[in-house]
């Protein structure tokens, strides 16, 4: 066996999705690339924003001398002001450069994260539905996941968390607006989990980190103002990436941030410097650090996603299916008509129709429809879906 | 405590090189950046060369729709065809896409190598003077690292490395161009030592990997061709990187490439795409794939590395030090003038010259000298040399 017993019961549990994939590539040779409508992943059509490529244009033709090369672990000074500058007028609080690390993007945030406060056996809670990589990322520097499940309003009890959160608890990671359910915590949500961290942290005597992984703060809908996790919370990581408002998920860019005030911030912050050298990150991408430095008010439309929620949401209920509106990022979390999730997601697939189920997220009877796609796959979509929906 | 007890020893262990680099900084201040001599660092002051500019500039101005969306994981389709292909003249065998993975440099290569087959306890061979990052890579996917020592030659025996692999014995890390010394495997030796391992191998029953770590591979003098590892041994998997053949250390763009006859192949190489995707690296950057493609045979002035290396090699001798000349990389590891490297390193700032103790790569006695700098800092770090040996 060429790979470890790890390795292998990973990629085992992981092949379902890749078989689905794989049907969904044989489905596209069979019905024509026109016929199926592929709403199953969260890469987006959306191009850069034109600043984006002003600035690599310019770079390009002016460049730097020396940007490629290596620079501090943590990340360009001149990048981690701009986003310490940006973060400081949305939150209103006074981050600096040294509580900036630039990553690899929001995966390589959230693994130096990990990697740096965990100690063998330490435990992480992971809201469920989740996006399923926060599972491996715990797993691979030696915690233990503890899910605590929401449902049906994707909102976790401050009673469950009660519950699941003991002395080994070392972090409870949030994804708001989240992937896959499109839900927001609100300000008043938040505020009863900064009391219920603030009380578990000092009857165990070290803090309980919240992990903030907000790769889609800026894709949030109705013109609503962010209710941010770290404004509530000092014990407050923010792993985010500018792969959703830039839609440059290829490029691997984005940034680790802590709250200012959080505790031991120095040690803490040298702890995770060190990780992204020592996972292999060594630094985010250089070229990529330069452009976002001048793109920290850019972004790809968010009115346009709106339209499409707007339209996908519509059409969903008036399909019949029982779905929340999404306050934020580009996914329906609708409940499938049957339990068994998988069954019917290979159902749309014979109309053409490609989502996720449930069951990926920890979370049977549910599927997951991403609207970061063009319009016409959507609406084709939706004909599928119409079509599978009468059939139970 | 914020950070694990595992990463304050790793933070505590690098500290004193930390030291080092915060002292070199404060001689910076104290003498003026003019007097200070920096060869600590494999940072290369060449920028890359004028192919990669165009070559940017191109696609800045003509962007390929969807380039900076996610791909697989293992790289762009086009990208990984080209260095196959690539490869494949440079080594004589037959590699195809499905053998290369395109990678967070040759670091992030590295991790996903390991993290692929190492089951918990699986030992690791290093070669000393090593690469120190070795150690933590082996670490972080919960392997053990056996040194097996080479001195004075810096090539190691094959009777040592017989006695140093068990049965546990996953891999053998080897780096030829090496950092620190300079050393490039003759045929004869990587012969000796495929079949060393093949013996391992089959007795042991399961192959003893062969990771040759080669970011240096192009900067190899005296017109000499390239001793391969993946030609002499079957079970290799070769780590590579374009940090230093185009000056790119801080875009992070390497690859993966397996010996295209590896045993069990193709699920290695999903086992490894699979921990790309799981380690966070999730694809290396997308623009540098875009770019690296088209400039497979583009790199540095090697003759300049190579005037160079003759210039320093040169002094160094005229001044005294015992030094191998390095047939490749940019480094000269000469053996410092007491055995106490340490003090001898910290007598060099006194001179304005920053250098690396050998105790840095397993190795005392010993200091790197790195000559990817200007001539200007060669000369300023010869004469500070010359004061150094003196007052010994």
């Amino acid at each position: 066996m060429p790979v470890s017993a790890k390795t292998l019961a990973g990629m085992q549990k992981s092949s379902w999705i890749r078989q689905m994939f794989e049907a969904g590539e044989k489905l596209k040779l069979k019905l024509g690339k026109d016929n199926v409508f592929d709403v199953s992943i969260g890469n987006p059509v959306a191009e850069p924003p034109p600043e984006f490529k002003q600035e690599l244009i310019q770079i390009a033709r002016k460049p730097v001398s020396g940007m490629h090369r290596y620079m501090p672990n943590s990340g360009y000074m001149h990048t981690r002001n701009a986003v310490a500058k940006h973060l400081s007028a949305e939150f209103g609080l006074n981050f600096g450069a040294d509580d900036i690390i630039m990553t690899c993007g929001a995966a390589g945030a959230l693994n130096i994260a990990l990697k740096t406060v965990l100690n063998p056996g330490d435990e992480v809670i992971v809201i469920s539905p989740y996006f399923p990589e926060y599972l491996s990322y715990i797993d691979n520097h030696s915690g233990r996941v503890i899910v605590v499940v929401t449902r049906p309003d994707f909102v976790p009890s401050i009673d469950e968390l009660h519950m699941a959160i003991g002395p080994a608890t070392r972090g409870v990671i949030i994804n708001s607006p989240n992937n896959p359910t499109g839900i927001v915590y609100s300000d008043g949500f938040l505020n009863d989990l900064a009391q219920l961290l603030k009380n578990k942290s000092s009857r165990f005597g070290q803090p309980v980190y919240l992990i903030s992984d907000e790769p889609y703060r800026r894709i949030i809908y109705d013109g609503a103002k962010y209710p941010a996790p770290v404004c509530h919370y000092t014990e407050t990581l923010i792993t985010s990436s500018y792969s959703k408002d830039l839609s440059l998920p290829g490029e691997r860019i984005g940034y680790l941030a802590v709250n200012p005030n959080i505790s031991d911030r120095e040690e803490l912050v040298a702890g995770m410097v060190y990780s992204n050298r020592i996972l292999g990150f060594v630094n985010a991408p250089a070229l990529m650090q330069y452009l976002v430095s001048g793109l920290q008010t850019a972004r790809v439309s968010v009115d346009d996603y709106q339209r499409k929620r707007d339209y996908f949401y519509q059409a969903l209920q008036t399909v019949g299916y029982e779905v929340l509106k999404p306050a934020g990022a580009f996914y329906m979390f609708p409940k499938t008509p049957v339990d068994d999730d998988v069954a019917f997601v290979k159902q749309l697939m014979e109309f053409g129709v490609l989502a996720v189920p449930g069951s990926g997220f920890g979370c049977p009877g549910y599927m997951r429809l991403s609207f970061c796609v063009d319009d016409k796959t959507i609406e084709g979509a939706i004909t599928g879906l119409n079509k599978a929906i009468k059939l139970w």
